[in-house]
């Protein structure tokens, strides 16, 4: 970029001489009070001098912002409906400065925000987004690009076949897959199940049978995301078909009970079509036996879909991208950039090995339309639920290049070695616990005093972690395994570093103590 | 919004004074020259000065751009693929300075962008953001809040539950409506299709029956979004069971063909479950009878659902509010903010009579746990397919007050008056000739120039239409109505003014004669 926009900032500042104004502002820019909304001009957006103005006090406020997220509760100490009853019943009838509304987001809405941002946000998935994210962010509303067709805007496209092309390289996963990006996994996975039902329809029909989608059923673990579920609510498969197949001690899924369930199915007359495996579960990131999955899922012709939301990143590492191994036989896989890629919601990115399926399944144009197109000129929406697009792949392009593949290796190896660490603590300590392996950042444990029964254990972690929560600087969340509560500790927030997870610690033993007193 | 950040900012200016930089910043900070990514610290995000700075120079980019933005041409004359072979193979594996990559998106993407913010961008719906919309933007990627259950952002979710509701009454929608964001309307009418679906299950199983979805049969008019039809796709629905039903010579669904349809459906044995009415059809903006259809669904016991994306949000103004009349008797109910309210994409507001129906469709949470949860608490992930969401009522909100309703309205109002200027010029001029009435700002005409055969205007006006978007200061779409070749000028950019309307009328006239003339 020129350096004009930086030259006129530096005649704008806040007390602008009377030589720092450009011919073409009204008075009013140059004055560090906010414009009347009496006199401004109501047909046409904010004058781009004024968005100049407040774009620099956004952008200054994140940076403060940024210097010590930490100074916030992660967690607000807010009663639900709190700020609904504070805020008006209506919107103005009249404009309002800008400055007003900036102000009551410091002062109205910041207190009822949750800090994805600090820290010690160790719950769910620890998420964040980052600087070169925030900036794309910002361009990408402001050319507030619609992805429609091809050439409603080429760079949109195009950007997006070249970044997800980048990652599929740096995930050693196919060069030949379809690529796109979609807003959040729920969403991708539907798109997977989608094409795998379509897939079904095609093969029953050339078998000259009928499909009937009340035989449909669908295999993933026990430990699968909940949205796969909820894909077969959406699409108005049984429920019940849904087939949640046990796991073994290390929460895996095991491959001999999944291929004894798909032949009881097609023993019962139902129709197997699609195996979801998972790499990174929810709960404690094990990985599914993909090698064995695709076997299966080769044996009896059903889609292979994986779902790699969180733990997909990692395979941007040499070491750990042996979790990934058999993905390559997948029909569909799916990964969440804005999970631990520190790309800002929302951007998934969906691969498809028989992206003709999806298209055959959603695309509304007729062939007879299609093969007058350029078909280098892709139009996405013929493969996809949504019709328009944002340009997502703006942000995902800065951030894969501002990091760079080493940048963003560094810092999911320091997450990685983070979590080990407090793995280790956990060992090492007589009266905690450790419950499931850690092969990413993600620890799952519970404390275990000597003495107590096991049917207090629960009570007394549930306890805890609302303890650690309560305290504001750190937020924990909690899961349930092999019917033991416990606590999680993730770690996948770039501005977390070992010092927030010594104190974490320091105070997860201090608390433990205090509650697992007797006296408590 | 303290000034603190403004005045680091004056202190910060492109070339710092010695006394310039805040103690805790690397010398880098303070350096014109970008950080050497071969001295960047690994670990965790871009320092925050250097966010700063870059901050600053993007918000400076994009107040220059909207100064400006017809200096570029609406669309780019780009090749597919272009970008594709321009950019490298491969991401970088080691990180590149900030500099660089804000140079090649001016550089490399930039010329590959389709300029919706064109004052001449009249395409599609003529869609733009906003300066407090870019604002929020920035804010909401910056704190990355992801709306999972209430407690992950009690911000996002009751900001969310305000800006819905101020949006109903400026809309006039019964204020005990439930409403919800979703990122656009093609997801936010599956929501709705699925809801019919549980609705017209329950009623089924009510009646003893089970629900057979290859019966299931929606209607919808001739000229409603394929987003409707798509949504029979996804559902795995039969795709013949999305009638279109025909329209009346002002392009609005017939509702005696309506009813007609639906009792000879009822005759075959099939399961009529809903309507969708639209207000603002995609081609002509026409809006269907909404009181009759309403009507017949209350007849029938069928969902009736309103897609509004476009006009709805004409429902802001009392002169325009009578094309909603009926609406306040639909299931549910979209417009689209991102459309023509200014806000960037993507949010769409989605409202439904009856959310325990789309609930008990969708939700995975069993009603012993629900019961023990504060119900002010919403979680938004029990009524929706996707589990997070953005904050995205924050750019809502700054867009509400910034305006204000008096400010929309005004530019709801001009773009309104513009359209009806343009098509006073086409009914006024012999050689042209409107196709549809102009309830909103869209207008539809055609070049008719006296002499030439009706079966060579399509030709014709293909031919125009692309001339004049050839141009690069005009982008204008097209449809086809009883099957005519219809232009189709939309206004609804908030950079558009009478003088660029002017400029093309000007150029329409100039390039029609040129075309009609019998050289050409």
């Amino acid at each position: 970029m020129k350096e004009t926009g930086r030259a006129k900032q530096a005649g704008k500042s806040a007390e602008p001489g009377p030589d720092g104004a450009p011919e073409n502002t009204s008075p009013l820019d140059s004055s560090v009070a906010d414009p009347d909304p009496d006199s401004r001009e109501l047909i046409g957006d904010m004058p781009p001098e004024e968005f100049r103005r407040y774009g620099h006090q956004v952008v200054d406020w994140l940076a403060d912002y940024f210097e010590h997220p930490e100074h916030y509760a992660v967690q607000p100490n807010v009663r639900p409906g709190a700020l609904i009853d504070a805020l008006p019943p209506s919107a103005p009838d009249k404009g309002e400065p800008m400055e007003h509304i900036l102000d009551d987001f410091e002062k109205q809405i910041l207190p009822h925000v949750t800090h994805w941002n600090h820290p010690g946000f160790m719950g769910y998935f620890a998420t964040t987004g980052s600087a070169p994210g925030i900036l794309a962010e910002t361009l990408i509303a402001g050319l507030n690009n619609i992805g429609l067709l091809w050439n409603t805007s080429p760079a949109l496209t195009e950007l997006e076949q070249v970044t997800l092309r980048w990652l599929a390289e740096w995930l050693k996963l196919p060069a030949s897959w379809f690529g796109m990006t979609l807003a959040g996994a729920s969403v991708a996975s539907l798109h997977a199940v989608i094409a795998a039902r379509e897939a079904a329809r095609e093969q029953d029909q050339a078998a000259g049978r009928q499909l009937d989608i009340d035989k449909l059923v669908l295999y993933t673990s026990e430990q699968a995301h909940s949205s796969i579920e909820k894909t077969m609510l959406v699409l108005g498969l049984r429920r019940d078909h849904c087939r949640k197949v046990p796991v073994d001690t290390e929460f895996r899924m095991c491959p001999e009970k999944l291929e004894q369930a798909i032949q009881a199915a097609l023993a019962a007359g139902l129709r197997p079509f699609c195996i979801v495996g998972t790499v990174g579960t929810t709960s404690t990131t094990s990985v599914d036996p993909i090698p064995a999955l695709a076997d299966i899922a080769a044996r009896y012709s059903l889609w292979l879909h994986v779902d790699a939301a969180y733990a997909g990143s990692a395979g941007i590492l040499p070491e750990k991208r042996h979790f990934l191994h058999g993905c390559e036989r997948a029909d569909s896989f799916l990964f969440n950039p804005h999970k631990w890629l520190f790309t800002p919601m929302e951007l998934t990115a969906f691969y498809c090995r028989r992206p003709e399926v999806l298209r055959r399944a959603l695309s509304l144009v007729p062939d007879y339309l299609r093969s007058r197109q350029d078909p280098r000129a892709v139009n996405f929406m013929e493969y996809a639920l949504p019709l328009g697009r944002r340009f997502r792949a703006l942000k995902l392009w800065f951030v894969m290049r501002y990091f760079g593949r080493d940048g963003l290796s560094a810092n999911l190896r320091e997450h990685i070695r983070l979590a080990e660490e407090f793995a280790q603590r956990v060992d090492e300590h007589p009266e905690f616990e450790r419950l499931a392996p850690v092969p990413f950042s993600v620890v799952c444990f519970r404390y275990r005093p000597p003495g107590l029964p096991e049917d207090s254990l629960n009570e007394l972690n549930r306890r805890l972690v609302e303890a650690i929560n309560a305290g504001g600087d750190f937020f924990l969340s909690s899961t349930v395994l092999d019917s033991r509560f416990s606590l999680r500790v993730a770690i996948g927030n770039i501005h977390t570093r070992g010092t927030h997870v010594d104190r974490l610690w320091e105070l997860l033993t201090a608390k433990a103590a205090e509650i697992g007193s007797p006296a408590a």
